[in-house]
């Protein structure tokens, strides 16, 4: 799903930025439904992730844009977006290359509490030492 | 699913507060695999969702303690719950009564971007001046 350049502005301005003047980004997949990650978008962020189709946050760690897979070549590729009552968030439908997580697992919420622990219940889909060099 | 008072402390000092001392919390339905809603959570939110199997979100306008449903009766049980790979994200899966949204919808995400439009893409399941008095 692609915006143009005018549709994508009109809908980024009319969100609420009100966390640190950005907005909450959750990626679902589209096939599975399976919650992949969640992170921020700035203004900017939400108009080229409209106007290409690909998902682009902004990096809380590097204070930049930071288009998803630019390294990794994971890229999530949006099909569908929802708006929340409140506009500060956006839910984003995506086809996701490879996997979302940085340690190799398709869904960064890939592990699951079970009494005091943390329980890894995916296997990994890529290697990262090979991916991200 | 409800954790043991040492078992909440143990988890809920592992994660990672790092947006202004909170953590993100998804909320998605087990059943339909819908994301309902995005909010907050403190630790202590965290340690009494955990312990009672009910969402608890800190407010941001409210600034305080919130039992989601405490007004309607619309609570979200908690069956599951997934950690991000940050530590500072969570994604409970629940069984939402009535609707997650207090303006009567199911999802809080019930509009889709449309073009430039914000399509309501749900139909209500209660009526918010008859929940909310």
């Amino acid at each position: 799903m692609k915006l143009s350049q005018e549709e994508a502005e009109d809908v980024a301005k009319q969100l609420n930025y009100r966390h640190n003047g950005l907005v909450l980004a959750i990626a679902q997949d589209l096939n599975t439904s399976q919650v992949l990650m969640v992170a921020f978008m700035n203004e900017e962020a939400v108009r080229k992730s409209l106007t290409t189709g690909i998902m682009h946050y902004w990096s809380l760690e590097r204070n930049r844009l930071w288009k998803k897979g630019e390294q990794s070549g994971n890229f999530q590729y949006i099909e569908e977006v929802l708006v929340d009552c409140d506009f500060d968030a956006l839910l984003f439908k995506v086809q996701q290359i490879g996997g979302a997580c940085h340690h190799g697992f398709f869904s960064c919420f890939h592990r699951k509490i079970m009494g005091n622990q943390f329980e890894t219940i995916e296997a990994q889909v890529f290697d990262p030492r090979k991916v991200y060099k």
